[in-house]
């Protein structure tokens, strides 16, 4: 493995013609840098010029880093991680609690307006920008070759339309709803849209169920965050652009799944897959955690965590999981901010953050309790663990049923959570080997593949910019109107056709049989 | 360019983890086989062990050879390259002479008919092979890992049904039409039909014809082609068995085409992309051709050949053109084994055969003059030679045509063909930059990809190998019923739940109308 990875490191060097190129990047602030981040890296370590425009306030993004110059608008967008680390506590309390839908829909609506909330700022930051002369100016002296973005909001959408420069996407979700579904057909029949938690092999019910997700999902996504973006575009580019073909048009999409995970559905060419791009081999422990790891002896370890919007559980929640975890011969490195459960175990370490990656690829790792975020998943699946789900919001119920589809996970549901259902599912996927040749199937296919995840990123971003684009790889048919698109016009001219045909033959025979039964009569007459 | 190549093949030697492999090959001969070759002799230095089924007179693929194993079948079914030699140049003829309406559909109808015999030859092949419980037993024995074929017949694919291999299909055509076609949603309003000569921006009337083409060859070709197979397939899998089904499961399909040709499409995740697989550098030319070349000077060379099919032109079409290329300072390379025109000039080079790879990528190569056959097609892509197109049958019209949209061809008919038309033709491609510059375009975009076609062909083909199969690339979804993959029946169900509620609110307003309006009025009686 150590010389394929020489040798494509040579191999990518060689091809790429472009050295020092410029990227703009105009990233979704929270969790979705840390993916953003690694590509960021990744161009700087390859010579390429990175700027990198951030709300004033951004915690994640930071002012100043080796690997990118940074554009600070002055105006506040970062990511609100502190409501959102209330709402998932809520999630979890109104679950655990059994609350009434009427509590639910609330928080829901809360979340929406937050979203709402999140992409004004991003318009705010767009038309900031757009107004400041001195900054565009110097925007459009430095001569971009591309605008890379995380089209999770629309700013660099209006960027790279605004300069005119070619558009790559690092993305899952669009503003819109999940990026395949605004970019390649998806027959409903057997493609599950996301958060309806179906496979690809739907029964009747299952099929009614994808298009109710669908039409409302997509409904409900267009209605809450179009008006804003719309309104720039009709401000900045006039009223005959549509804001939705300005991300249709986007030369590249850096899909940030894999078919190991995603069910096999239509793609289009200018799809590139990269899902677990940010994998890697493990490195070495730090030496307690290594220790700690070593002294499970033949039983193992168990890796708990549930993503960093997660510190803390209900009190009742924490003890179940810490008894079933003390009730097990393997070790348990649990990332737990919370108070100490009472029940925990002599055999739980809890820690503030873990290297997930470095223990995953650990020898010594048997499961991983997860939340279900993509990174996480991807991980597991490069590691080969088999996992434990607890998803809690958002889309990680969707993405660990496919995980249980795959027969690679189980999953326990946080309403119902105690210390008899997480044994079982601990000690199912512990014992029943299934779960570990599963997983391990998936990490053999997701490995073997020509060109590794991140190396393939990299080579057609350097496309984008040896060649202006990829034009012969994107369809315009964005362009046509939904009529013609789906052959509506066609039909009901043909539909039409058939009709005056039909309708002719009618006239013409009714005429020969009145020909032909009333002359004789009226001779008879 | 050359580190690059090195470092290919050495990824790919690293991460090819399959050594000798058992490959059963189920060819489609004729033209077809020179493509399947590429790949056997390929498989064959890679160190597999290749096994080619063949019928007892075939004159292209051989009995014995360095590169396979043959499995000669007692079944004459080798194509008829006779037929086909006389059925272009009476199709030509037909063309110049402008023949009838009924003439042409009753060469049509020759044509159609040869091919059925072709496909009822085939089974024969099938049925010899599967009754010959010998030949069978000792093909199970030798467990190959897999069954490679090219589905323009269905041999391939009952062969690998029978044993129960993957399958993998080195394509362009299948029995029922255009590869595409048979696998992803195509729609009809952006993805031209081939043969329709359209591109991918269609206006309403190019859109009706779209339709129109599909509607009619599809059908044509499941009702010319469909009944021996389904014959066939009802005779040895039983009668649940859909035989347009067992196409679909194969595992991978590894697509003779590339998108600087292909319009964007969408497509799916098992289907590899390798048009131009088979083109290399070009090698030396022999010593007196070389010298031919050279003797051009700084006008340089044109290259002309109409396919293997096309040994000879109509003598005053080949008048016509010797006469264009005399008036030239260019000098000309023309594959021709007919009567040599009276009007050929000094600078004209007749031949029987030329290295017609290698000649495309000599340095003074100027302009290509070919029939439009992909490989060919693919040649000139590969070295940037701009072409003159005379397209004459099958699907050569629609490939040109392609060429033509992306401006790196003009088309001749050669119904009309005269020495103007002609000379004009050349003159325009060699003298108007764009020709060339697209063509560049092409080329640079062809070329430039993380791994050469025919690597990328042969990693996916031990891909199977290793994992047995592709399942996770492959979708399902033909196997569910027409109405259930259209969606028509959750349709039918949700129309009828609207109709109901429409009902029940009708019936529901007009009673309680009934009891507002009636109640008063019987109070006034």
């Amino acid at each position: 493995m150590g010389l394929s990875v020489v040798i494509v490191a040579l191999w990518v060097l060689s091809t790429s013609v472009v050295r020092g190129g410029k990227v703009l990047v105009f990233p979704q602030d929270g969790s979705h840098w840390i993916n953003m981040k690694v590509i960021i890296e990744e161009l700087h370590s390859r010579g390429h010029s990175v700027s990198v425009v951030r709300p004033s306030d951004s915690w994640y993004i930071k002012g100043t880093s080796l690997h990118y110059k940074s554009i600070t608008v002055d105006v506040p967008g970062g990511a609100d991680e502190e409501f959102f680390r209330s709402f998932v506590s809520r999630q979890i309390q109104i679950q655990r609690e059994g609350k009434s839908a009427w509590t639910r829909l609330s928080l829901d609506m809360e979340l929406k307006d937050r979203f709402s909330e999140m992409h004004r700022k991003v318009c705010e930051m767009v038309i900031h920008m757009f107004g400041d002369k001195e900054l565009m100016e110097s925007i459009r002296e430095t001569q971009y070759d591309l605008v890379l973005t995380d089209p999770a909001n629309g700013g660099g959408v209006m960027l790279a339309h605004y300069l005119k420069v070619p558009l790559v996407f690092n993305v899952r979700w669009t503003v819109h709803g999940e990026a395949h579904f605004a970019i390649a057909p998806s027959p409903l029949s057997y493609v599950p849209f996301p958060i309806a938690e179906l496979t690809d092999e739907m029964g009747f019910s299952q099929r009614v169920r994808n298009v109710f997700a669908y039409v409302f999902r997509q409904h409900l996504y267009r209605r809450a965050v179009g008006p804003p973006y719309s309104a720039l575009v009709s401000r900045y580019f006039g009223p005959g652009v549509d804001y939705f073909s300005l991300f249709q048009a986007a030369d590249l999409w850096l899909m940030r799944v894999d078919f190991v995970f995603e069910f096999p559905r239509p793609t289009m060419p200018n799809v590139i897959y990269m899902g677990g791009f940010q994998c890697r081999p493990a490195k070495p422990l730090p030496r307690q955690l290594e220790e700690f790891v070593q002294s499970s002896g033949q039983h193992g370890v168990i890796v708990m965590s549930l993503g960093t919007l997660v510190g803390q559980l209900p009190r009742d929640v924490a003890d179940e999981i810490a008894f079933s975890f003390a009730q097990l011969p393997q070790k348990v490195i649990w990332r737990y901010k919370g108070d100490r459960p009472t029940a925990l175990g002599n055999n739980t370490l809890l820690v503030d953050w873990l290297p997930q990656n470095d223990l995953l690829g650990h020898p010594k790792t048997r499961l991983f309790v997860s939340h279900g975020g993509t990174n996480g998943i991807f991980e597991a699946i490069y590691h080969s663990i088999p996992m434990v789900g607890v998803p809690l919001v958002f889309d990680q119920h969707d993405n660990l049923s496919r995980m249980k589809a795959k027969g690679a996970a189980t999953v326990v549901d946080i309403a119902t959570l105690d210390r008899n259902i997480f044994s079982r599912a601990l000690t199912e996927v512990l014992h029943e080997p299934s779960y570990k040749m599963n997983m391990q199937r998936l990490s053999e296919l997701h490995r073997d593949v020509p060109m590794k995840p991140l190396d393939s990123a990299l080579f057609w971003i350097e496309f984008v910019m040896r060649h202006k684009g990829a034009a012969h790889l994107r369809t315009e048919s964005y362009r046509m109107p939904w009529y013609s698109y789906h052959s509506v016009d066609v039909m009901a001219f043909l539909l039409t056709v058939v009709l005056i045909l039909l309708l002719a033959t009618f006239v013409i025979v009714r005429w020969l049989l009145f020909r032909m039964c009333c002359r004789p009569k009226m001779k008879h007459d």
